[in-house]
């Protein structure tokens, strides 16, 4: 048995940093109460979802945030991917994800690949491009609890993304994420399913909690999904800690039993990164 | 307006090619009635699927079962994807859709690529590469009512195939197929739809209908998914046609509005063809 903990904390965010930054601090204690050993906030936890806070709270990290996230997770004992934050680097701002080990040491860091451009027709409109700047870097973290990867939200929409995930050992994917009520109740849970079964890995999705007040309204329903596209544990819109006790030889089980991964036809096609 | 009226052909398969050709006819001839300008029969839609049928089914081709199929192509006047067939070359038996179009002439060929490998505990057990060899070409056709591609079955658990003939042109993709009463359940419906999601396509795949009592019994469901992810048309398990009429600026529309074909990262990552 190689099992592991997993808390993905579906916090709800307010146009208040430091209110913003204190209540995930409650409640990944509380998760690490209850025995989780990997949390996972959500994206953009310490602001308001709106290009026109981005800039305001941007920060340089290492930072005032990502100290603060890296006293938790050394002070719980835990690994914490801490969702995401905009990052100030000179003139850019990205939509980045800080991974803290037990010991509070910054283990990985993933800048948003794929920047969230729509334009639905009686649906949302959002530009992401307007303000930020996108990373280069796929990122994955080998730990005594298993080998993640980690993206943000849109990059989720990218096959290709998840699969460099995987061919770096990637055996569980975490995935900050806010969809909203035109592409939540649309695409939310086949999208992280579907991942799940193609790459045949536990995937988790962390959502804030739905504000209906918000100038961007998040779809909620934080949940995580085995490697064969059950779920595991899902949350509603509201407020809530998802805890999941995952079993990571399920990986190399469903890898055996249905061989996807091997009978790629990398003879026919390859999929690397061009840098 | 861009439309066209496509036509699955659930239909039951049994121990008899005469007979399973001769009601491939019958369903097409009234799919064409009722004005199908693309018709799609099931995967090995002339022979039971089982191993040990393959080499007795099999045929050298162009043959018998192409030239039967060819003239019911020219005499209804459709582009048809004939569903897949045993296909003898040499030693070698493939997995092969061949596809026709208005005039019967063969159109493209697609040799499954994939092959079906499976070994699930307490479930399904199947080794196509007992006895079937695997196609090595992505298989795009362009026609007047949109450029198509078509794949069988297990070729679309993988993601990398459908993006190699989303970049070739495909609107629409076309996947006889025959999944089982293990992975119909789990995995038939979501794939399809992100299929369809991920590359913003018209996403067809056509089953045989269930029969209980056969040694691999196929789960049916044939079904139709527009490129936002939405069923179209969706049959049960049994015998039937499924009749869906399309509009292909849909394609355009939906890519514009939420452009994630644009928005793939290939300054980042590479997927192509390495022969």
């Amino acid at each position: 048995m190689k099992k592991v903990k997993i808390a993905l904390i579906q916090m709800g965010v307010i146009a208040d940093k430091e209110a913003n930054l204190h209540k995930a601090k409650r409640m990944i204690e509380e998760a690490s109460e209850q025995g989780a050993q990997i949390v996972v906030l959500p994206e953009m936890f310490s602001t308001p979802y709106q290009n026109d806070c981005f800039p305001e709270y941007a920060e340089v990290c290492p930072g005032y945030t990502t100290d603060f996230l890296s006293k938790i997770a050394s002070e719980n004992g835990i690994y914490l991917i801490g969702g995401s934050i905009p990052e100030k680097e000179y003139e850019k701002i990205f939509n980045t994800s800080f991974i803290f080990d037990k010991n509070g040491h910054i283990l990985g860091r993933h800048r948003k690949m794929h920047l969230f451009d729509i334009n639905i027709k009686n649906g949302i409109r959002f530009m992401e491009s307007d303000t930020l700047s996108p990373g280069n870097e796929v990122t994955v973290c080998k730990t005594e609890y298993g080998t993640f990867g980690v993206a943000i939200c849109f990059d989720m929409r990218f096959p290709e993304l998840m699969r460099l995930m995987v061919d770096e050992g990637a055996e569980m994917i975490f995935i900050p994420a806010a969809f909203n009520m035109t592409t939540g109740p649309a695409h939310w849970h086949s999208t992280a399913k579907m991942r799940a079964i193609d790459n045949q890995v536990f995937f988790a999705v962390a959502s804030p909690a739905r504000d209906e007040d918000a100038s961007y309204v998040a779809y909620g329903h934080s949940v995580l999904y085995d490697p064969w596209g059950n779920v595991v544990e899902e949350l509603t819109e509201k407020e809530d800690i998802l805890y999941a006790e995952v079993n990571l030889e399920d990986v190399a089980k469903y890898r055996e039993q249905l061989p996807l991964l091997k009978a790629r036809r990398h003879d026919i096609y390859e999929l690397k990164t061009v840098k």
